[in-house]
C-alpha cells in the first residue's frame, strides 16, 4: 500500500468506529428524551456492544501497525499528520486499558449510577458510598494503567483536557480564591437586586418559542439539529449535520429553559462547525471539554447575560410574555438575571460563585484519587467547604454531595473543565471584541454573524488540531489567564451592585 | 468447550449481532420521525456500518464451525436445537451473498430509493425506471446466488416467508380471483353506502387521544413502547421491551390515524409478546412477514372493523368527536368504515379489493424476476391490470406504479405476505372464536384480554420456532386456506350491502 491507500484505510476504520460511537450517542439521546422505561436493560446491553466493538476496532494490533507505518511515511499533509499523531496518542492510551478492565469499569458505572439514583431517592449518601468507593478504586487503577507524572489525577484529567495538570489547576484555583473571594464578599455586603419577577407564570410554549428564536438567531442550524426536552439539558452530536440540544422548562422560572438553551446552543454551534470532511478523525472532533465549555459559557454568560443582548431581546421577551414583565425595566431585568447569591446547586449558580462549586468538587476528587481523602469523609468535607467558601451549609445531601451525576459515571477530572471553559471564554470574547469593534453593536441588534464566523475560524474549524492551550495561544497570544475573566466580572458586577471598588 | 459453553458463546454472538441490528432500527426509526434533513448522508453511512458489522459477525467461518459443532452435539434442549438449526439455515444463506454483492445491493438500494423519490416528485416513472432495472438485475443475481427450485422468485420469497413458493401463491391468487371477483361485482352493482361523515373535521389531538386509548385497551404496553407521527406508519422493535409504532393523522379523514394505529398495534403486540430470554435468537424473532401481517390484519380488520368492536367504542368516539358524529347511527358508521369501492392506493383499499392490489404487484414482480416482463412495460401492465380487476385506470403514475416504496428498496417477494397475512388472520380469528365462545362478547365490551392471551400462546411466544405453515397447522389443524376469509367476507358484506346471495 502506498501512503494514500494507507491513509484511506486508516480513515475508513476511524469512520467505522465513529459510526459506532455516534450510533451509541443516538441510543443515549433517545434514552434521555423518548425511551420507554422498560427498555433500560436491553438498551444498556446494546450500548455496551457498540462501545466494546468500537474499542476493539481502535485497539487492534493491525491498526497500531498501520499508524506506525503512516507515522514513518514522510508524505502526509500537515492535517493528515496531525490526525495520525493524535490517533497514535489515543491508540497508545486505549491499549493501556485491558478489555477486562474496560468491561469492569462499564459494569461498575452502571452499578454506581443506579446506586446514585437510589441514594437520591432516599436522600441517603450511605446507599451511594460503597459503590462510589469501588468506582474510586477503579479510577485509581485506571490512573496507574495510564501511567502519570507527579499526580495520578493528571492521568484522568488527560481524558477530558489533554495537557492539563494538577499543578496548573491548583494555581488557577488559588487565583480564583484570591481574586473572586473579595468580590463575592463585597457583593454579599451590598444591597441585593430584586429578581422576584423571574418567578411568575411563563407558559411553557412561549418559553419554548422564545428559545427557538434565540437559537436560530445565534446561527444554530435546525436543519442539522433539533431541540427536545429532557430532565438534564445536554448537547449531543451524531455528525456535524445532526447536532441536537435538549432543554428543560419550569413554568414558574424563566431562567431554567433560557440559559440551558443558550448554553447548549453554544456547545451545538461548536459541533455544527466541525469540519465535515474530517468526520471520525481527530480533526473532526472537539479540542477538549474545556474548549467545549468555553463555547457554551461564552454564549450563555458573555452574550446571553449581557446588557447588550437584552437591549435587542428584552422588548421581544416582554411582548411575548405580556403582561408579566410589562412593569419591569430592561435594567432591572438585566440585574435580576445576574443576581449573585450563594446557592447549593452548581448548575443554578451565578457566574462568580460557580467556580467555588467547581473548586470544591475538584479538591475532593483530587483527594479521593491520591488517597488523602476517603469516601467516608466526602460529605463532611463537602459541607464544610460550602460553609467556608459560600457561607452556607447544605441542609441535606440531595442539594449537597448527591447533586451531580459525574462521580457515579466515573468522570473524575471532568469538573475542572467547567471553570477552564469559563476562563477561556472570557479570554476569547475579549479577543473577539478587540478584533471586531462592531461586535458589541451587532450583538445589540441580535446579529451574531460576525461572532459566529470568528468562532468558526478561530476554534470550530480546527477540531483537535490544537490543544486548548495551543488554541488559546493562537487566539490570544498567551496561555490560560484569569485576567480577562476577573476584569469582566469586576466591570459587570460593580455596575450591577453599584460598587465602585470591585 | 462443552455444549453449555458452546451454546453460551453462540448466544452471545447472536445477541451482539442483534444489538447492532436493533441499534440500526433505532437509527431508522429516528430517521422517519425526528431526524433533521441534513443528517441523511452521515446517517446512511452509520446504517451501512452497523449492517456490515452484523453481517461480518454472522458470516464468520468460526461462527459456522461453532454451529456445526452444536448441531453435532446431542445434548441441546429442543428449543436450543431449534435455534441452532434456524441459525445454521440463516448462516448458509448469508454466506451465499459475497460481501461485495451485499455492498452493491445496499448502494443500489440507496440509488433506487432516491430515484423513486425524484420520480414521485416529478410524477415521472422514467426517472425511476433505469434504477429499478438495475435493482431487478441485482435481485435476479441474488436469486441465482441463493439458488432455487422451479422459479427464481422462490429464492427471494424465502427472505420474507420461509417455505412460500410461486406454486402456492399462484394457487391462492387464482382462488382470490375466483372467489372475490364475483363478490366485488355484486357489491359494485349494489347501492353504495354513505361515508361522507368520515371526512368532517376531526381535531388532531382528539384523534390521537382516541388511538392511545384503543392501543392501551388492546394490551399494548406503553411502558415498553410509544407512538409517534411519521409520514408512513410503521412498527419497529429494539427489544420486546421497546416496540414502537408510528401513525399519521388527517384532520379531514378519521380513518387515516385510526386504522394505522390499530394495524401497527397488532404488529407491536406480536413483538412485545416475543420471549425476552430468546432476545437475538431465532426463537426471539417473528415467524415470518405473513404471520406478522396476520397479527396486524386480525386487529385492524377482524376486530377494528367489526360491529362488535364499535358497539363499545362508537359511543366513546361520538362523545369525543362531538358534535361531528351525533347524527350518525352505529350501523351507518359501521357501514361507512367498511365501504367497498375501487381505489388506486393499496394502503387505503377496502379489505376485499386489497388483494387485487397485492396480486397485481405479485404478478408484475414475478415477471420481472423471471425475465418475462421488462421494466419498460411495468407501468402499462400495472394500468391494464387495474382496469381489468378493479375497473379503474390510474390517471397518473403517482397513484399508480410509483405509489409503493418496496421495489426501490429491492423488496421483491414482500407484497404477497400482505395477502397471506389477511388469510391467516381470518383462519386464526375463526379458530379463536371457536375456542373461546365468550370472545365476541368480550370484544363488545372493549375487553381484549382473552384474545391477546390466546395470540400470545398460539403465535407470539413461539418466535420462529414454527414456519407460518406449521403455525397454521398447529392452530387450525390445516394449511393456509382461503375458506375462512371468504366466509367472513360473505357474511359481513352481504349484511352491509343487503345482498342475500354473496
Amino acid at each position: 500500500m502506498n501512503h494514500h491507500q494507507l491513509y484511506a484505510a486508516y480513515k475508513q476504520l476511524n469512520i467505522k468506529a465513529a459510526d459506532l460511537h455516534h450510533s451509541a450517542a443516538l441510543l443515549e439521546w433517545d434514552q434521555e428524551v423518548y425511551m420507554p422505561p422498560k427498555s433500560a436493560s436491553f438498551r444498556a446491553g446494546q450500548l455496551a456492544t457498540l462501545a466494546s466493538m468500537a474499542h476493539e476496532l481502535l485497539t487492534a494490533d493491525a491498526y497500531g501497525a498501520q499508524l506506525q507505518q503512516l507515522l514513518a511515511s514522510n508524505q502526509l499533509s500537515p492535517d493528515e499528520l496531525a490526525n495520525v499523531q493524535l490517533s497514535w496518542y489515543d491508540y497508545q492510551k486505549n491499549c493501556k486499558l485491558p478489555s477486562a478492565f474496560v468491561q469492569e469499569l462499564s459494569e461498575q458505572t452502571s452499578r454506581s449510577f443506579h446506586a446514585w439514583i437510589s441514594a437520591r431517592k432516599a436522600n441517603d449518601f450511605n446507599l451511594f458510598a460503597p459503590e462510589l468507593h469501588k468506582m474510586v478504586e477503579l479510577k485509581k487503577q485506571q490512573a496507574d494503567l495510564y501511567g502519570f507524572n507527579h499526580h495520578p489525577y493528571n492521568a484522568l484529567l488527560d481524558d477530558y483536557e489533554m495537557g492539563a495538570t494538577v499543578h496548573m489547576l491548583d494555581a488557577i484555583f488559588l487565583e480564583v480564591k484570591k481574586e473572586l473571594n473579595p468580590i463575592l464578599k463585597s457583593i454579599y455586603a451590598a444591597p441585593q437586586v430584586n429578581d422576584a419577577f423571574l418567578f411568575q407564570h411563563f407558559p411553557k410554549s412561549k418559553q419554548w418559542d422564545f428559545s427557538i428564536q434565540v437559537l436560530t438567531d445565534m446561527g444554530y442550524d435546525f436543519d442539522a439539529g433539533r431541540q427536545d426536552y429532557s430532565e438534564h439539558p445536554f448537547t449531543t452530536s451524531f455528525s456535524p449535520t445532526d447536532v441536537r440540544v435538549t432543554t428543560r422548562v419550569s413554568e414558574n422560572d424563566l431562567s431554567s429553559l433560557l440559559w440551558s438553551s443558550i448554553h447548549e446552543g453554544g456547545h451545538a454551534l461548536y459541533e455544527q462547525g466541525l469540519p465535515q470532511d474530517q468526520y471520525g478523525l481527530p480533526l473532526g472532533a472537539a479540542a477538549s471539554l474545556g474548549v467545549h465549555e468555553s463555547q457554551s459559557r461564552l454564549w450563555e454568560n458573555g452574550i446571553g447575560r449581557s446588557l447588550n443582548f437584552w437591549q435587542h431581546y428584552y422588548p421581544i421577551l416582554q411582548q411575548q410574555m405580556a403582561p408579566a414583565l410589562d412593569a419591569v425595566s430592561l435594567l432591572d431585568f438585566y440585574k435580576a438575571i445576574n443576581k449573585v447569591s450563594p446557592s447549593f446547586i452548581r448548575t443554578e449558580a451565578d457566574e462568580i460563585s460557580y467556580h467555588f462549586h467547581v473548586m470544591i468538587r475538584y479538591e475532593i476528587e483530587k483527594g479521593l484519587i491520591d488517597g488523602s481523602l476517603s469516601v467516608a469523609h466526602v460529605a463532611d468535607v463537602w459541607n464544610q467547604n460550602y460553609q467556608h467558601y459560600l457561607g452556607i451549609t447544605p441542609p441535606n445531601n440531595l442539594v449537597g454531595v448527591l447533586q451531580d451525576v459525574h462521580w457515579s459515571h466515573g468522570s473524575f477530572g471532568y469538573f475542572p473543565t467547567y471553570s477552564l471553559g469559563s476562563f477561556y471564554a472570557a479570554q476569547f470574547l475579549n479577543q473577539a471584541l478587540q478584533t471586531h469593534p462592531n461586535l458589541q453593536s451587532d450583538i445589540g441588534h441580535g446579529n451574531f454573524t460576525a461572532l459566529l464566523s470568528w468562532l468558526r475560524q478561530q476554534v470550530h474549524m480546527h477540531g483537535r488540531k490544537f490543544t486548548s492551550n495551543q488554541l488559546c495561544n493562537n487566539i490570544c497570544g498567551k496561555n490560560l489567564d484569569l485576567g480577562p475573566f476577573v476584569k469582566y466580572i469586576k466591570q459587570k458586577y460593580s455596575a450591577i451592585y453599584g460598587l465602585d471598588s470591585l
